[in-house]
């Protein structure tokens, strides 16, 4: 089991490993005695996810002393909503959770958000523990402390920053995941690698076809790794003031992508791949990134059969898309590029042509389309 | 306008004067120059209150530069649901604020608590100022950050602390208060006084009778001299974890009378008015007040027409609604009670049949029910 330390105030680890483990339930009954919880916790996870690893989750529990009660949600973005967060909060009333209870997320993003928000804010805030299954959540949605529900019309608008107290991810709980999602938070993975660890980005672009077979010691270390950037990047900006923006390289174009193909056609880190090869061709065209930088990247998405371009995508749609993008702030266009491996950098107000023709690059053929 | 600030981080004022005041027009216009404000305000606030106090609001926005729009709840508790807040949440989306705008609750403590819930979560927290309207709001709700909905079985379950970044407490908008709520209102004025200030409390004695008639003068100096008690316990106790306990001197007592009878019976403050006696008799049956204590506050209660007892309420549905009090933490019994004027005194655990006896007394005959 690797150690990560989010080093937020107060700082909590991030444990790679088995959920199963004497290193996760010593680490769980630590933090439950000194507290002070009162030893109950609801453990919120969803019908797909929970059959493969509920059992596994409540063991840890059972061994860190906990008693453990089970709300299940409908997989998917639907469950994003507040008439979910109005259920689950009756729910740990009807439970018995008091002000000293914990909750337990054990799922996707969805599960981590919805359950992350409900922890912030019933009784006003109780402890959360984080047991992400997908990939994307370990590298990214799971730690971090960023909680939401959608509105209808715009995701993650209803939030809170609640950090967790603990966070189990276990690299063997992704042998369940199914293909797609996994490659997709490949993306996730390979953006960490770009904006804080070149040393990852050379780990990946050398293991590229084996870590597809989703091996636990490879997987352990690039998780680690890519925990260790997220984590670092958020202690220096927890409440998303400032630094935090770089962890949306590929962003600003990935949530133009998904919101100018109504979030049907690309999962969120299939549109994130789309985005950072967006962002380094930005980068590469501004002189920041040497000439062969943008093929090295794609040539991984590539293997991972991520997409690269979004060929037939409505350019002026996903330009548009960008002109509403709440992360621009008060007028400013902020974009996150890179000025070498590892080291991101905020561009504020690029020529707009540059923009524009990396959305044409973006949306014209040449590139692989799932 | 006399000024209180509440030092907890960053500091706010609480302003106790006229809405439409130089001086408020200046303080809100540096605090939302000091904090980034784009200048969209959306008004929170309901159909009693608007008719009155809305205009007042708006000129004030409109001196201090920004733009406000209204959102309308209805009067009165219902109006506190997750069902509520989300519908303000989607309008705060509708009328296009961004994480730099802010919210205004123009109200009683329905208004403040939903409203602030809001802005504690809309965009992960935006900023807000208080505008209340009820003496109950201006003493004691509307500041302190404590903002909640209710959950249909628990009231206040689900909330947040979030600190408002500017309080208005205008003596004068409380000419068009019902007479009713009014006098309620000064029950958590007494109980300031009782935990905090001397001389308020002397100040009270002497001018029961006349506050009755809202005199401007004189409400100014009962408000700021309860609102400063309040600031400096929430000050030390931002996020309720011990010594902002004593703000519910009277509350274990008024919480259970208000349950056992449902929620109609009794106003909060009428409840809070009942069990302050209950526990001003406590004190003085344990030694820590004199004799003539507790015919002193109920003097002054009476003169209010304010419930000094809850004569026919069924005392065994109050002590079992006391069981389930969330005030008491992990199995041990916890009491607020007075060591003197003004000097709050932590009980654990007091001899359970002195709690009967309170409770029997209180539900006794021998007091006057409104």
């Amino acid at each position: 089991v690797k150690t990560v330390w989010c080093r937020v105030e107060p700082p909590y680890p991030v444990l790679v490993g088995p959920m199963a483990s004497d290193a996760a339930s010593a680490a769980l009954r630590g933090i439950a005695r000194d507290g002070g919880w009162d030893g109950s916790v609801l453990v919120v996870s969803d019908r797909n996810v929970a059959p493969h690893h509920a059992a596994a989750m409540e063991s840890l529990l059972a061994s860190a002393g906990l008693r453990a009660g089970v709300f299940l949600i409908e997989p998917g973005e639907g469950s994003k909503s507040i008439a979910s967060y109005g259920e689950l909060c009756a729910a740990l009333l009807r439970g018995g959770l008091s002000r000293r209870s914990a909750v337990a997320a054990l799922g996707g993003g969805v599960v981590g958000d919805l359950a992350g928000f409900a922890a912030a804010t019933y009784a006003r805030g109780i402890p959360w523990i984080s047991v992400p299954t997908t990939l994307l959540a370990q590298v990214d949605s799971g730690i971090g402390g960023k909680v939401a529900v959608n509105l209808p019309e715009a995701k993650n608008m209803i939030g809170a920053f609640h950090q967790p107290a603990l966070v189990v991810a276990d690299p063997a709980s992704l042998r369940t995941l199914p293909e797609r999602d996994f490659r997709a938070g490949l993306a996730e993975v390979i953006k960490a690698a770009l904006i804080g660890d070149a040393a990852l980005l050379a780990l990946l672009e050398s293991s590229a076809e084996k870590v597809l077979e989703r091996p636990v010691d490879l997987l352990t270390e690039v998780i680690e790794r890519a925990v260790a950037v997220k984590c670092s990047v958020v202690a220096e900006d927890e409440r998303d003031e400032g630094r935090r923006r770089i962890l949306n390289l590929g962003h600003t174009f990935g949530h133009a992508l998904e919101t100018a193909t109504g979030y049907r056609r690309f999962s969120h880190g299939e549109a994130v791949a789309a985005g950072l090869v967006a962002s380094l061709w930005m980068s590469s065209e501004l002189g920041y990134l040497e000439a062969g930088a943008v093929a090295r990247i794609e040539a991984v998405l590539r293997e991972w059969s991520l997409p690269v371009r979004a060929a037939g995508v409505d350019g002026a749609a996903v330009l548009s898309a960008m002109g509403y993008d709440k992360k621009f702030t008060g007028g400013e266009r902020v974009y996150v590029l890179l000025k070498g491996w590892g080291e991101p950098w905020i561009e504020s107000n690029p020529p707009e042509d540059l923009v524009r023709r990396a959305v044409d690059r973006m949306t014209g053929d040449g590139g692989r389309i799932p």
